[in-house]
């Protein structure tokens, strides 16, 4: 029984959304934990000893993250020890490190900076490597309490370093796989999927929607590694039978990082020419550090005008199909990559919205081209969302249908 | 005392993030409420029976969100009616409702959809104009529960259709005025602003630290709209007084529309040269509907072959002082404003990092140029953060130098 209780009268108020708990709520729960409550309160000395006394009654984990800095709103260490009852100690090797800290930068130490050393008694302290405010655990009665900063990069990296294998130190070896799916909807990938989802007890399937796409996670779970990464490999060659061709990516992959890999390992080189998404291609595939390797650039013809006098698309063109057509599409990815000399060329022109659409070509209509110089493919999207998802989308099918060719070739 | 309940499996296990707590809090906070208690907790009979008897011991009004919809896992209503220690009731005028709904789509209703037809004793509906599931508030020794669907769409229109309009019926008005702040450091801000953060008790003034800027926020209250008027306009002079230059707008400003508007209103046209930002700017300037207007286009010269063949910059310039230089920014503005014939240009180089950094370049260096024709104006910028918040920092300077230019203009 585990409970995350974060502490700021910032999140109180709104002011700032709470990432922390989710991220150990995740966390927690891939390694086969139940979080059961998650409890945001101000920095009250009255409400935190009120909130940590009633999730004693309740869980026997309590992981806290916020209210350890310097400053007199800073309470959690003093309500941590009202509600068990005992005292904040002052802990000498902490003082050490604080005076070390503020002589190394030529700074005076205040009063202030020393309530950082001081913990309920009997707490261990957690080192914070990457910020000035120590963490710490404490036992109660069979309970355990652990209190971590609350500035997201310092707990995330106490949290993996120190007490993420504090935890997971049982026999059970818990696995978790990620497969990224792009080009289905929710329902009907469940529909394609239904069988897999049942099946053997030690594996779990679920769809987690995310913007415009879904991840499948596989959570397998057992006595030895091998068994563990079989299940896992198993479930994965199961649903890539029956959904392979939606599938790019797996873990931490990202689609630009995915094409910027196959590119590389080609020795192939890609431009772009974006109308409505407007440079937003181009953003994300320099995103990836390195992408210098295989991106030479691009053209960003949001205008008519760009599109004539830029990128040489025929008047005639333009004219007879307009802006946003196959026709239009084709030329633009043909001449980005003729001016640009790549091997391959991605183009996009459509309608983002919310103006510009009519009967014949509403908003969401968008066409993108993909070219090797063998070959043009033009492929129709008909979007139905707002401007700029219907901007991202465009984006990313563009690189998926690149993805896909890729992959192929 | 308010708090606030969001109830669902999947908030707990973190696969999604809780932003209607977030919402709300925010929404009461500028309204004068204070919020005690933020909790989440799963989809399970027990758990939110418990949350919500504990929530009636400390709090008057209690919002929930989630839990309402027809399957077996949505079980809010029925806890709150056991916290209550009453029954549900079948309300006549919402089976009619559902009803219709499903024959109208010619759809069946099966058992489950009449779940949403129940509320508990002595409840009010809250019509759901934008989904299936209603809404309910009850009324229990003094204390009020109002229950909202989590789906994050329908929760905010209902909130702010029917639930705000009921908690704001003093004769109280308060009112909130936000101030962009870009290009000044928070504990700067701080310091110039320290007597203005005191004085008036019916006005507060907070600073919201958000990626790479400040809000500055004034709320004010009193009993006349002219006098809260005043008081608002009073401090956001006071404000301005001391670092109007940094501020590029109010409320519900963006820097790329506010840009937008500008140049709408002198009738000029802009057009862009990224090298590090790769589409980045492009992309932000054209998420604002109508950006066609002024903006033309440009190009994404990421490789020094295409910043020498498509851009025409020297290669003496790039021998001599390199693709990351204040003479390279120069050229590239002078010569995407030339290719495009805007009035108006900007360009961006520089090292994003991780890697292609020097003793002489560092990771951070940036020059943006930005030119009017007449005059060619470069800066310097050293960003100490990683790849792509130095992206988006050098993206919204870039942005942020147009507007002073087009503001002086």
């Amino acid at each position: 029984m585990v409970e995350i209780i974060s502490i700021g009268t910032e999140l109180i108020m709104g002011d700032i959304i709470d990432t922390n708990s989710q991220y150990i709520a995740d966390k927690l729960t891939i390694n086969g934990y139940n979080v059961n409550y998650i409890t945001m309160v101000a920095d009250d000395y009255e409400k935190i000893t009120k909130v940590i006394k009633n999730a004693l009654t309740r869980s026997n984990l309590i992981i806290t993250t916020g209210g350890l800095g310097p400053t007199e709103d800073d309470l959690t260490r003093e309500a941590i020890a009202n509600a068990l009852g005992c005292k904040l100690v002052k802990q000498q090797k902490l003082v050490n490190k604080i005076e070390i800290f503020f002589a190394n930068r030529g700074y005076k130490c205040t009063k202030n900076n020393f309530k950082q050393a001081c913990l309920p008694e009997g707490a261990e302290t957690i080192n914070n490597k990457w910020g000035t405010a120590p963490g710490f655990k404490v036992d109660f009665s069979g309970k355990k309490i652990i209190s971590l900063p609350g500035v997201p990069v310092e707990m995330k990296k106490m949290f993996n370093k120190f007490i993420l294998p504090m935890l997971v130190t049982n026999n059970k070896i818990i696995k978790t796989r990620i497969l990224h799916v792009f080009g289905i909807g929710e329902s009907l990938l469940e529909d394609k999927l239904e069988d897999i989802f049942y099946g053997n007890k030690n594996t779990n399937i679920s769809l987690l929607a995310k913007k415009g796409e879904v991840d499948i996670r596989i959570i397998a779970s057992g006595n030895s590694k091998d068994k563990v990464d079989r299940q896992i490999n198993n479930k994965e060659n199961e649903i890539r039978e029956k959904i392979n061709k939606y599938i790019y990516g797996t873990d931490n992959d990202n689609l630009p990082e995915v094409i910027g890999n196959l590119l590389k390992k080609r020795s192939k080189t890609l431009s772009i020419a974006e109308s409505c998404t407007g440079g937003l291609i181009g953003s994300r595939i320099t995103e990836i550090p390195g992408s210098s390797e295989y991106f030479n650039g691009g053209m960003i013809v949001y205008s008519n005008k760009a599109k004539i006098n830029q990128l040489k698309i025929s008047r005639e063109t333009l004219n007879n199909y307009g802006a946003v057509s196959s026709q239009t599409a084709a030329e633009m990815a043909d001449n980005v990559r003729t001016i640009f000399s790549t091997d391959y060329s991605l183009s996009v022109t459509g309608i983002a919205g919310p103006g510009g659409g009519s009967k014949n070509k509403p908003v969401g209509l968008v066409y993108i081209g993909l070219t090797d110089g063998q070959e043009t493919n033009i492929y129709e999207l008909n979007l139905n969302s707002k401007r700029n998802y219907n901007r991202w989308k465009a984006s990313q099918y563009a690189l998926f249908y690149l993805y896909r060719n890729l992959k192929r070739g």
